[in-house]
């Protein structure tokens, strides 16, 4: 048979450049991987998991609603209670925060606004915010459609990009976010070529995102909408934003961001992404959306055809953790730990890496975002990447989470290097490897660290 | 703004026929529906899942495997169990039966070919077979490629190909499975006309059929997997079976069938779609497949961009439950319950249905499917339907269960009638508030209720 029967998008879709690196460490079993995005293991919540299943499955009056079909959007209770909880996160902050960049309540929202906004009629039950992000973009692209995306960002969501023939256009990226005139620039251009009718959303991992660990600051999320909004008579329709908050409840220092769902009058635009998985137990794949119509009715009826709705045990498991403060009490756990862990990295940083070497800080999530001398590539077929793999040290390379984009050359001299799985002697020693190698190939620079980083608002280095 | 940003996916994608079924249940506190596809409620296996997670929570070893993120192909000890699983419904039948029109294995079959066909390499987790169906259909089919269905085939099925822009052409249904004659026929026309290249694919819910319980013989998974071989030279590409087996483990009476699996030479050609939501627990949402490549890896690469893999705990749960005997013990018990609710519905409908209506009984399953005299409809807006639900009781009207083909009339004097959900007082009065309808609007009869069926075998009334 010449041919295959797959159909372009089978075609298309390829092994993720991330299994290459987990079969890489497979192939080495001596390896420390700093690559994987999964959690600490030592802190999954075993017993509270336990305690809440055994609550569920107590009687058969509790125990036959988890066990059985539920419906599509999700369980109704678990509804109610994430809605309850998104909206405690956004409320809380926006009242707790002094530095927010938020009008006076009373005069730019409404009751109405706030009820309708936050509403469990709104929000669907996913497994994982993962499937929410497919299904949006299903929902909304057409192949060869154009999805504005940070440079760099998630590289699954590129992943779906390819597989589904659609086109990402990065938009530059700073400490507190996407570089507007960047954004503006970008619209602009893609008006002028006509192509502005193919745009339908910007991705945005909007707290300490993935790979980069930036949050998007309030300020810039109303300021991204407001130009969104502006190119929408040109484009002929509603430019969404897809705000990707799978990280936000990782916060361990400094203070919660409102998500965009706070800005005035705004929430039609809107789709907030969030997760039970990252901040409680990855295992437990219960994720949500919050979602404008009509894109919320149709996103609905295709999570119907891909699987009917999510496991209701696994929401019903949700709710009760909510509901008992399990949950509450995980998160709290959580981000002692990860801020522990992240502060053992910093250290070790600061002590193995040489002074050419830059990094940003994060103040929640799982990743440094490193920094070599732009001449020095640290991609996968790089001297950096081999040495480190022969050294048994693993980091996902930087360039793997830039989209193809004929604007701009790929940076390829950045690594992600995360410390939510590792154990901390496997932190300390991973660095301390991953030092060596870069002590050897990065030249002594007698310039600051700071250095390598006022490139980045440099517009010409992009 | 004039336009909505939706995808054609997204616009094609609308509300599935039985939400609206549903939506009349709730309107009606006191319906009786026949219509859901629910299982039986009062035998959950609340004890048994809860016994099988204090199992496999009871210890960080064991319950932290279940919490954290597992690979996307599914967890490799599930994959093992249902492997296995799988390998003993296929021999245990091919060994017990002798009815079976199955060479003799040694000629046929290999043992090299078995291991193949069976290996947990090619066996990938799905949350429930439904995600399965709709990930195959994904990595095969572009827009406008035509499906061969079962007529009339799951309408849940009808409505993944109406929202991916596919094209489904029925192939006429006898009480052993499909009418061979005329596959070929359409196979034929197909060809004639230059469309063999966009048939990818034959969907057949092989045992106890939903709606019509048919089950599909071996001897006629073999006649038609060599049909479709026939035609691959024309078509330039493989032509897959995808055998949907979900009710599979839910017989009651007669001897289980080989699986297309065991047609000596045909693996490569068979997608096999199993899982454990039926049999075990609905809210328990874990599926599977078996794959020949190339189609495998697509597959599951697709798959990790919709959800990275199925929920561990929910597969931890489910290879518990296999290992320790729960399972097979719940499985026994459905068929026992499923049986005796079968036999009742049986008793009413021959007590209260009018000699005009005739109906098949199944072997397994969850349904009844009756037909009316052909000049009687029974769709949505006919008078039975709107009879029987003035009179509290809902059924699915047989018109949904038909794709839509020019080649045909749609039939509309069917129903599928359920015993999963209801209960046995409700399966008793349902039936009889149906059967007052029916008798009111269907004269009485004085040919046989066969005479109706024989209308089955004759080709010009389809």
């Amino acid at each position: 048979m010449k041919n295959s029967a797959l159909s372009a998008l089978g075609r298309r879709t390829t092994e993720p450049p991330i299994s290459w690196l987990m079969h890489a460490a497979l192939s080495h079993p001596k390896l420390i991987s700093l690559a994987a995005g999964f959690t600490d293991n030592a802190s999954l919540p075993v017993a509270g998991v336990r305690a809440a299943l055994n609550q569920v499955l107590r009687s058969p009056g509790t125990g036959r609603p988890a066990l059985q079909y539920g419906i599509t959007a999700g369980d109704s209770t678990l509804r109610q209670l994430t809605a309850e909880h998104l909206r405690k996160l956004d409320f809380q902050t926006a009242v707790s925060s002094s530095s927010l960049v938020l009008e006076p309540k009373s005069r730019t929202r409404t009751k109405n606004e706030d009820e309708k906004t936050y509403s469990p009629e709104r929000l669907l039950i996913t497994s994982g915010s993962q499937q929410l992000l497919y299904l949006t973009t299903e929902a909304l692209c057409d192949e060869g459609d154009i999805v504005l995306v940070e440079d760099p960002t998630y590289f699954v969501y590129l992943g779906i990009l390819q597989s589904r023939g659609l086109r990402a256009r990065g938009v530059r990226l700073e400490r507190d976010g996407l570089n507007l005139a960047h954004l503006e620039k970008v619209l602009t251009s893609l008006k002028r070529s006509g192509k502005l009718r193919r745009v339908k959303l910007l991705y945005l991992v909007s707290y300490f995102q993935n790979p980069t660990g930036v949050t998007t600051s309030f300020g810039k999320k109303r300021a991204l909408l407001k130009l969104l909004k502006q190119f929408e008579r040109a484009s002929g329709h509603p430019i969404y934003l897809l705000e990707d908050a799978a990280y936000r409840e990782l916060r361990f220092a400094g203070q919660d961001v409102p998500s965009a769902l706070m800005v005035p009058g705004a929430a039609e635009r809107v789709i907030y992404a969030g997760t039970f998985s990252k901040p409680f137990a990855t295992g437990v794949r219960v994720g949500y959306g919050i979602l404008p119509q009509p894109l919320f009715a149709s996103v609905k009826h295709i999570k119907g055809n891909h699987d009917f709705g999510t496991s209701n045990l696994l929401q019903h498991l949700v709710a009760r953790t909510l509901a008992s403060g399990i949950y509450e009490q995980q998160v709290a756990r959580l981000q002692k730990r990860y801020a522990h862990k992240a502060s053992v990295m910093k250290r070790v940083l600061e002590k193995h890496f040489p002074s050419g070497v830059g990094w940003w800080e994060p103040e929640g999530g799982l990743y440094f975002w490193a920094r070599l001398p732009r001449h020095i590539p640290a991609g996968v077929k790089s001297k950096v990447f081999r040495a480190a793999l022969k050294n048994d040290v693993l980091y996902v390379p930087g360039e793997l989470c830039y989209a193809d984009d004929p604007t701009r050359r790929k940076p390829n001299h950045e690594m992600r290097i995360s410390f939510g799985n590792a154990s901390e002697a496997d932190i300390r020693e991973g660095i301390q490897r991953l030092g060596k190698v870069l002590r050897k190939l990065v030249k002594p620079d007698v310039q600051r660290r700071s250095k390598i980083w006022s490139e980045l608002d440099d517009a010409k280095s992009w």
